[in-house]
Order: C-alpha cells, then sequence, then structure tokens
C-alpha cells in the first residue's frame, strides 16, 4: 500500500521539485469578489503551473468565504488538478489548508469532508486537541496530515513558543509528539521557513517527518537558509509553499519554473557537500 | 454599542437560560445522509427548542461534509433562527461552531466567512496561533468568539494539560492570555465541563469570561458541579451546550424545556447559599 508521503515523494521525483503551489484567490487579488472569479484565478494556475508542482494547496478559507458557491468552486479546482495530473501522467497531491481540528463524530466528519467529498490527499490540521482528534483523518489509506508545529505569523509565539518545565518550547514537544505519532508515514508538520534556527531545532527533534515550511520568499538566501536547516539527509523532507509570488507574476507558468530550479540548485548544492 | 457578551446576557435574561441548543446534523441521526435531511433536523429542533435556547450553535463540520448543498443548508438553519427570533422578539445569538484558526488575510477570510456570508454572531477558534489570528475576528463589532482552552476530549491533555516552566498548565496559560485580550467583552473560553476541578481553576484565572462548556449530560449532578465550578457571582458566565441530550428525546422540545428548569433550578439553589 502507498502512504500519502510515498506518494509525495514520487511525485517530487517526477517534477523535480519542493515547490508546493498555494492556490489562495485572496479576494484582493481577484478583478470580482466571486467564486467564479476565485475559481478562474486557481484553474489559471493549476494549468501554468502544474509541470513545475510537487503538490497543490488550496486554502479552505478563499473559498469558503463564497459560500455554497465557493465549495463548488474548491471541488472544481481539485477535479481539474486530477486532469491536469492525468494528461502529465504522473499525479500531482493536493494539500487542503484548513487548519481543522476536532473531537471525536466532528473529527470524523470533517476527515470525510475533505478525504470524501472533496477528494484531497492531505489537509493540514491544528494540534491543539490532541492526538484523538487527528486519528480520524489517520484512518484513512493513502492520505495524509501536516500537523501545525510553528507557524510563520508574529503572534505564533503567544502559545508555541512557550517553554514547558522540560525547558522545551511547545513546538518541540508537538514535533516529538508528531514524531511518535506517525507510524504508519502520514504526518507531516507545517513549520514556517522565516526562522531557520527553529526549523533546525524542529528537524532535530522530528528526523524523518516532512516539514511544510510556508512564509519563506522566492529569494535565493531565504531559501537557502530554510533548506539547509530543514532537509533531511536524503535531500527531501520540506515542502515550499509559495502563492504571491507566482501568482503576481507577470508569468506565473515561468515563476513557478524558476522557483522550481532555484530550489532545485539550492539541494543539489547543499547535498554536494 | 451593544457587545457580543452584553447580547448574550440579554437574551438569557429573556429565556431565563443557560442552555445553548446544539445543532449536530450527525448523518447517523439521519433518515438519509443529505444536506436535505441535515436541514430538516435543524430546523425541526430551532422550532421546537428556542423558547428554551440561550443560544444556538449550529456544528459546521456537520454540514461542511455535504459540500455546497450542506452549505446552503446552514445558511438556511441560520435564517430560521433570524426567523423564529423575530417571531418571539427576543433575539438568540448564533454560535457557529467551526473552531477555525489562521493568519494574517486567511483569518480575515474567516472571519468574512463566518460574520458576513453566513451572519452568525459568534464563533468558535482555536488559539494555537497566537493573538493575531483572533485580531480579525475582535475587529467585527456586536460579534465574538470562544477560544479553545480546555477540551472535553481523552486526548485533550496531550497539549493542553502540558506543564510549563511556570508550574502551571497551557490552559490556564491560555485562560489567563484570554482574560487579558478581552478589552471588548467579546472572548469566552470552551471548557470542557466533565472536570468540574479543571473548570474552576480555568474560573480563577479568568474571573470575568464566559465559558462555553460541553461535555456535561442532563443529570442534574453533572450540571450542578459543573454550574458550582463555573458560574460567575452574578450567576452567569457558563452557557451550556446539549445536542443529543436533546435531539435524540422522544420530545426535543419537553427535553430542552426541562434540561432549562432543571439549570434554572440548580442556579437558584447556588445563588441562595
Amino acid at each position: 500500500m502507498e502512504t500519502f508521503f510515498s506518494f509525495l515523494e514520487k511525485r517530487v521525483d517526477d517534477s523535480s521539485s519542493l515547490l508546493c503551489v498555494g492556490l489562495d484567490p485572496h479576494v484582493s487579488d481577484l478583478p470580482s469578489p466571486t467564486a467564479a472569479s476565485a475559481l478562474t484565478f486557481s484553474l489559471n494556475l493549476v494549468k501554468q503551473t502544474a509541470r513545475y508542482a510537487a503538490a497543490f494547496k488550496p486554502n479552505a478559507a478563499f473559498f469558503e468565504v463564497f459560500g455554497a458557491e465557493g465549495w463548488t468552486a474548491l471541488k472544481q479546482v481539485i477535479e481539474a488538478i486530477r486532469e491536469e495530473s492525468d494528461r502529465m501522467g504522473s499525479r500531482i497531491p493536493i494539500i487542503l489548508d484548513a487548519k481543522r481540528g476536532d473531537i471525536s463524530s466532528t473529527a470524523e466528519a470533517y476527515a470525510q469532508s475533505a478525504f470524501e467529498s472533496l477528494g484531497v490527499d492531505c489537509i493540514t490540521l491544528n494540534p491543539y486537541l490532541g492526538k484523538d482528534s487527528i486519528a480520524p483523518f489517520l484512518g484513512y489509506d493513502e492520505r495524509g496530515v501536516f500537523l501545525l508545529c510553528k507557524t510563520s505569523n508574529p503572534g505564533s509565539g503567544d502559545l508555541q513558543d512557550v517553554k514547558l518545565e522540560t525547558g522545551e518550547a511547545l513546538h518541540i514537544h508537538v514535533a516529538k509528539l508528531a514524531q511518535t505519532w506517525n507510524t504508519r508515514n502520514n504526518i507531516g508538520l507545517v513549520v514556517g521557513a522565516t526562522h531557520p534556527q527553529v526549523m533546525e531545532n524542529v528537524r532535530t527533534a522530528a528526523p524523518s517527518l516532512w516539514f511544510l515550511a510556508p512564509g519563506v520568499g522566492a529569494q535565493g538566501g531565504e531559501l537557502k537558509a530554510a533548506l539547509k536547516a530543514g532537509l533531511r539527509a536524503d535531500g527531501k523532507g520540506v515542502l515550499l509553499p509559495m502563492s504571491r509570488a507566482i501568482s503576481r507574476a507577470e508569468n506565473p507558468g515561468k515563476a513557478a519554473a524558476d522557483i522550481r530550479d532555484e530550489i532545485l540548485h539550492i539541494t543539489r548544492e547543499l547535498k554536494s557537500r
């Protein structure tokens, strides 16, 4: 049986890419504040960037804001990624950025919503409610989750950096829990790429997990610091989500290709050391 | 200007109730697994229980699982609560149980989705991403949030009970933060009613905040322990959400009335001591 992360790694190999293309149809980036506009925006990005994407990451909030029509658009975007995958002969993992987190039958409903109704491969989850809130998602074969560990926003320290009596920060506790819980190769971590030292610490706490590492720009220096801090010994383990650096570029396809190549260049350089 | 919690307190007075009727159209409780069934289930509950409800709490997951149709049903349920409110001449607060949590423009989109697209009065949020993830919701006048503090599930201890270097548990840290952040009377806490001692500790840490306290049955003993631990000196401050104790009763209207009365009885008893 294929696990989510073996599936992701196959696509990483097929595409020579660690780039995760974010599909964030924020209303300020749309010609009109409608679900139809969000759909066009997203389909256009999918078409132009699929070749260079190790994964796609639609963000639920920017569809949900349009109510039922937004939900229909999200479903259509997911179907379009499947079609593009078929065309290329290489299936692209879809990570729903939804940051859900609830318990028992409610968690089951969210898992069903993501993995069955929408049909995505992976979802971002909030770990605050503990292992049993994650369990219903882990019950799905070949699907995966990324647990929030250390986010890139200024307020992330309010909880995530709080020092425990063991002397470690809460986000390190979460990283260690996730490493322990990952018995079926279907748990990764969201670790902001903005602080390479933090990422290095999380890598020590969770040596084998994949990181979804947002917050880094397309600039070479930032990219290099993040990859150096987060990559595993096998040169994998970090997925870099980028949204506006691509969607706002004059030519999103070329922007995605350039970022993919830059990441590849840095990864090879780091490996050859 | 009215704040969310002054609005809630007005309704608590109007209804002599601390009962929050949960609208959880779980698929196992529906005659068929469809959005139409979820809608009928919810509308029926609203109609039968509105007189006794201090608030309604629809759970997003059980609608989201039906995709776009579920989202439409949720919107219709919210409208039906507004109509019922108009009929009674007393507006009933609607708390969307969604446990969202994200940053910057994504948090803004979730706030817009809840408060504008759906038009609810309040939402449950996850505090793991810190104050700036809450801020976009607090910017709405007359709306409120309940932050997850200590949940009622077995795994809640994985993070929420972790001891900090100050010696206090993480959920106490969250309670204190929420008390500090609550400068506009629009922040409450989700505190499981299953452990009265925990609730008492959270009450000490957050003396003035409203608690949304799930997990307690309709039994008198459990109710009394929870209310004793959580009520403020003014005999308010605890909202008790109940779902299946009402929806699975032969007569949901009577069940809601009985629970409302039992809570009222206990509250008066505790006050007279």
